[in-house]
């Protein structure tokens, strides 16, 4: 018996199956000081105990999509390993902030299982993922697609983050002077700035995350494979794109829940992210007196600046969006 | 009106405006990971908690470059997102010493502005900066040139650190024999090894230091401007060559002033650092009986080894010098 | 005098010479969260604090071969700054499991030394390592070659960690379900995996190390070298090594012991590592009784996957095997 773990194959899952993921993670500041480096973050309430303490958190919590991208990773070895593609992630919540030292653990359930018609693959929800059948012969459970969500409900936001003090958030130190009540949905804002990735930075990145999928490690492998390269983490598009975001929603302090992702086309080394977003709704959060909730589309865009707020998808040889993310934001009223 | 940051043009500032930087920033021992990651810096006080305890601090403090580029990367937004370029500072001062866990913030006092004959550009005194017009037609305020200390004075130096005790400076363990009395004025110090930096390497650097300058990050813009490349933020160059000193200066553990500095010629990735330094002036330290300070001009070379010491500007195809550094370190008796 | 180190040449050396190196290092978080970044490590005992703590650490100690390069990287500059090679090594042991915040020293005994029949280079036993004579025509001390022995004895191995309660190690969360019980004298396992190596990454990990041998850092003057190009430290290719084999040996938590290790071709950016393992012997543990002992041989190969366990050496052109690392690991039965 092979001792290697070789993934699951389509015909490996089961509706209502739970999947203890290894392995479990201690979050340090030194994940932190990484993911900096990685994509320039300046959310204050992340970058400083002091502003942190100041709105009612004990000290700066680490990046919500540092933890997203930690969970994401354990998920690999039994998801997504025999994955053709990561199709998408919905009704997404953070439900407490994590703190260097606290210990992330993941399981995932199984709530949705669709062969495809060509009967060769097929769509597994825990996120969606398409996975390879090992034997295409293989009989596939009957089609069960569950009934996402099409967004979070405001009612659901703010438990990830400990009641905040709005009236003690200091705008000229968190870098813009823009409150929630300056936001209007359909309002649309360039982010500007452009950032190249290297092959370095994104494989340090996925590994900090201890993703294993080997599409993004192996140029032996991927020389001969769809793209005759490596292929960059998805999730390094998300932090990048929030990362930029900055410039126009720097009081857009904490992603309460994500209401969808999907990555229309892949980035390689050399491609330079610009990113641009939409406020497509504005909400009360409950429990959240001082806070209101900033339901943004950010769209990352691959070697085309975003002054026009481009929705073209990208191709294989040319510019455009890359990457859709659909998420709540908290900011200070 | 725009949220994002359009940074500010040379009209944009008035003599004596004080402005607070976003965004704070807590420092981690993940910084100084980081650090010793990027640069190879090897002074035993910034790299061991029981060197650093055993000669009078609490536990090892961040190095002082760290510290440096942080504040620096924080006046960007504010000082030279427009900045043609970044001629140099002056009479820097550290006041205390830095621990993985404080907390660093900003400001900034404008105390000079020159416009530039061509009326396009200015000099802004902050450090010294030259800043682009948004219109270049405005009016521009009187030139008032800042009178600038030539060096700091040793009785200034010496108050960012703790009291230290000379006579429990171990040579083996901090890698060099040579003490204050060891070094002469005039004495020069070629530090033989080179370093190769790749696009990676400064663009993870500039980040940490959440340092936003567009030049250093975007390879799609920069390619049809001035070089057609990423330029290395001139703190890398900095860190780079004071990592290098160490081979020659093992005991200079603390820059406690900076003089001056001109970054003469600009680096991009492939090219090699090499440094040699020049003890310009010994001075006693009032502050600190048991230590002496060297002013140190270190110049770093684009592929140039420094063998001869050498002094010529490297040109955008030459090899040459690109920095001259002039500083106050201090080392034990 | 020159200030500068010019590393010791093979007439340097004395048998039963101690050397007490610089400099000694604060291992942090951050150390281990870059460790993680640099190789993807994802045995759980490192990662997780709570996963330790359940079978008996204080905490997560850091990676054993983290604090294997740190202590190799404090001798290269007494030992191997003049190396033409570092053939190899013998007799390791761990003797004290590390965590964030323990400071590391390192001394060095000389324990042979043996001039080469060129006359112009010598074999120094401290780790064995063939270094430069600075005169050809210096005379040699008599040769003493070391009895190094084969390997760690089982009875030796074990200290290095504390008291481990095997009951409570659980096998969902470290990864795999095989115990020390399902593995075989002979048996060979392909790790599957293969991770490409940017210069970027082998720099900051050998900079991380404040490993400064030449020949890792410099394209200037390698260039005009031997291969052309930098060479990647040995030890990054043991950590990559190590990281793909928990793809078939994720419960081998602890390397207790290395009995050798032979670096026997180059590796250089660009070239993608695989890795396969025999297990040459199976011991119990005196001092653990809830554990057994592995004596694993790992080879990694260049742009070579492993499924064939290929023994044959690469050549500067063709692929082929680069390390031979025969350690002992231990495991829970």
């Amino acid at each position: 018996m092979s001792k290697t773990n070789q993934g699951n194959f389509f015909e490996d899952f089961r509706i209502g199956q739970i999947i203890r993921h290894a392995t479990p993670r201690t979050v340090t500041g030194g994940d932190q000081a990484l993911y900096t480096a990685l994509y320039g973050s300046r959310f204050a309430v992340q970058s400083s105990d002091e502003f942190a303490r100041a709105i009612g958190y004990a000290r700066a919590p680490v990046d919500d999509l540092l933890v997203f991208h930690i969970v994401f990773g354990k998920t690999v070895p039994d998801i997504s390993l025999n994955a053709v593609a990561n199709l998408g992630y919905a009704d997404g919540r953070f439900l407490a902030p994590v703190h260097p030292g606290d210990t992330l653990s993941a399981r995932s359930e199984v709530i949705g299982l669709k062969e495809n018609s060509n009967g060769k693959t097929g769509t597994v929800y825990v996120r969606w993922v398409m996975v390879k059948k090992r034997d295409e012969k293989a009989k596939a459970p009957e089609a069960q697609v569950p009934d996402l969500a099409k967004s979070v409900l405001p009612a659901d936001l703010g438990i990830g983050c400990p009641k905040i003090a709005g009236k003690l958030w200091d705008t000229a130190l968190s870098g813009s002077a823009h409150r929630f009540k300056d936001y209007k949905k359909g309002e649309r804002i360039d982010h500007v700035d452009g950032m190249t990735v290297e092959e370095a930075e994104h494989m340090l990145a996925t590994r900090l995350y201890q993703n294993t999928a080997r599409v993004h490690f192996n140029q032996f492998s991927e020389a001969k494979g769809r793209f005759g390269k490596r292929l960059i983490y998805g999730g390094h598009v998300i932090s990048l794109a929030r990362a930029l975001s900055f410039n126009g929603l720097a009081n857009a302090f904490h992603i309460a829940g994500i209401n969808g992702g999907r990555h229309v086309a892949p980035l390689f080394a050399g491609g330079t992210v610009f990113a641009w977003s939409e406020i497509i709704e504005t909400a009360d959060v409950p429990a959240q007196s001082d806070l209101g909730a900033l339901r943004i589309v950010t769209r990352a865009t691959r070697d085309l600046p975003c002054g026009d707020f481009p929705q073209k998808e990208a191709s294989a040889e040319e510019p455009g969006v890359i990457l859709e993310f659909d998420y709540w934001a908290l900011m200070p009223r």
